[in-house]
Formats: structure tokens, C-alpha cells, sequence
């Protein structure tokens, strides 16, 4: 099994918010026409980009830059510009058990070493781990509706490159690493 | 894309108790190299019965018998023939972090009408959908470290079979189905 380091990589994970209620009351077949019809808007924004697609489980999206092929230092501007036009997406998309409302995403990247390797022999599987997964994850989890989180570590190379606007959101509690300082990715500069 | 329904079917939900604090002080590296060598004892356990794995996201297995190929009033003891060969054979694997000690699996087991599709055309993936796969992904979370809870409709068309023992466990909660009768998978008889 090959397993490879990349120094330096950005991992974008988010969920639909709400979405056991959203598919509460729909059949399967509802529920996989669905699906599919958000993974074809959100496959082909990803290719707009130096992104690619890691997995997608149910609802759950985690996308990676700077993996499977290291980009330098552009990882980080590359997934938050990709992650406003996935929540803008979104966004657009309707819920298909309130065709009056659409859905909303929330997301969370983080920047730091990832370790990949393909896990498995029957059926094989491109899988990301260390510690940047976990925090990338957390990153997600304890994001908010409609809004993208952000690691200080992602924040520095986004700064770096600059064009972006981010605001600070204060410390939150991360378990097993204490409190970090994170920040909402607002928008892009034109 | 294909979407089918199998009328009857069952499915098993496993996973590493305490694969969490297992993993806590090992470096990905480890984590990947005993991942698989879990993967290798169970997909070679999966290949004498007739069940086919579905996927493994970490420490977690779904396997099925019954799809993607009906099979007739077979799955549900098929199923439970594997499963106890699962949990011995897991018990047998040792523990990353504390070789002295061996891991340990809690799984559940539910039979039902169970919808199956490929979702997502960028990495596809064979998912399955419906109730079935709810609630036997509950059999599996309120097991218990070592044991195989099996819903009452498993336990029905095993006692069809016959050539196993089980156990009344009374009954437990299941969030939006209320209370419902489950059974410890004890042993087959040779
Ligand atoms: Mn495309
Ligand atoms: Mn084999």
C-alpha cells in the first residue's frame, strides 16, 4: 500500500444542515434523486478548481487541495474560494421536502500535514489521516448555517496570497487540542 | 443511475469499540498499517459466506447478504454465520497501542426491504438507503462491546433456518420507532 505526506495541504469538509429532518419523510428513492442532483452541482464547481474530491457520505462532503499533487502555497485560497462557491451553490439548491426553501450548508477548513494512502484491498479507498482531519472535521462541526470556519493556520496562508475577507469569530473549544482561534471566511475580492 | 429494491435482505453494522483512545498516540502510518491488516482478516472472513461488504469507513463495516443479489431465505442466517466469525476473529486481532490486549467489535444486524443505488458520478459509490439501514445501524450502536444484537425480524427468519442460539435481550429505544424487542446473537450450533 502506497502511503505518501504532503508537508503542507487544506481540507474542506461540510454538511447540509438539518438534513435527517429534511429527508425524514421521503422515500429512498427521493432521497438518492436528491443526492444526486447536489453532487453534480457541487462535482463540477470542484473542477473549477485546484480541489478534488476525497469522499462524499450521504450529505458529507470532505474535499482536499494540495492532495493528491502538492499546488505550493495555494491550497488555501484555492479550497475558500471553492467553499464560498459551494455554500453560494447550495444555497441555490431546493429542499426536496419544502420546494419553497433551499438548503444550507455549513463548512470548515483547516491547513497542516495530511498523510494519505489507499486503505483496503477489496474495496479500496484514498483515505486522508493525522491530526489536520480531525481539526478540519471540528472545523466543520462547530461551523455555523450558511457560514464557512477557519482554522488560524488557513487564515495565515489565505493572508499571505491575500483577496480574501475574513472576521474574526474568538476562540472555541476543540477537543484534545483546547481552545483555538478561528475566523469566518466572508468573501472574495472581486 | 440504477436504483433497486431488494425486498428482503439484511445488513450488519460493526465497529472497533473504543477505536478513538486505540488510535489517540499512534501516527497515521500506524493507524493505516493496522486498518488494514483489519481489513485483510475480514474480507477473507466475508469471502466464505454469501455477504458482501458494502464498505469500511474506518473502523466501521457494513456488510450485506441478500444484495446486490437476492438469495432467497438465506440472508439472515448467512449474516449471523459471519457475524460470529467477525467478532472471533476480531478478538484475535491485537491491539496497536497495547499488544497484549485484543480489540474488541460490537455489531447489530437487521433484515428488511432495503433500497440500493449508485450515487455520485465523479467517485461513485453502491449506497444503500431506507429504514432498514437505520435501524440496523442502531442494532449496531446500542450493542454491546463483544455481542451481536439482532432486530426481531432477523431473529424470525433465523428460527426459520434454525442452527442458532439467541438470547431475549427486552427491549431497547430506537429514536421515531419507539421501543423495540432485539435478541443477543449467542452462537450456532455445529
Ligand atoms: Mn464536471
Ligand atoms: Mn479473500
Amino acid at each position: 500500500d502506497v502511503i505518501e505526506t504532503f508537508e503542507s495541504a487544506s481540507l474542506f469538509f461540510s454538511s447540509v444542515v438539518g438534513f435527517g429532518s429534511i429527508t425524514r419523510g421521503l422515500n429512498p428513492f427521493e432521497v438518492i434523486t436528491f443526492l444526486n442532483g447536489f453532487y453534480d452541482v457541487i462535482d463540477d464547481l470542484i473542477d473549477q478548481y485546484d480541489c478534488s474530491k476525497v469522499e462524499s457520505i450521504s450529505d458529507s462532503y470532505l474535499i482536499a487541495s494540495g492532495i493528491p499533487r502538492s499546488n505550493g502555497e495555494r491550497h488555501a485560497s484555492q479550497l475558500c474560494s471553492m467553499a464560498l462557491m459551494f455554500l453560494k451553490a447550495s444555497s441555490a439548491i431546493h429542499r426536496p421536502d419544502q420546494p419553497s426553501q433551499t438548503i444550507q450548508v455549513k463548512a470548515g477548513i483547516h491547513t497542516g500535514t495530511v498523510v494519505a494512502g489507499i486503505v483496503g484491498s477489496k474495496l479500496p479507498r484514498y483515505c486522508l489521516f493525522g491530526d489536520t482531519v480531525n481539526t478540519a472535521s471540528r472545523m466543520q462541526s462547530q461551523s455555523l448555517p450558511g457560514k464557512v470556519q477557519i482554522s488560524s493556520e488557513t487564515k495565515l496562508m489565505l493572508d499571505v496570497m491575500g483577496g480574501f475577507i475574513t472576521e474574526e469569530r474568538g476562540p472555541i473549544y476543540i477537543k484534545g487540542k483546547g481552545r483555538l482561534n478561528t475566523f469566518w471566511l466572508n468573501e472574495e475580492m472581486e
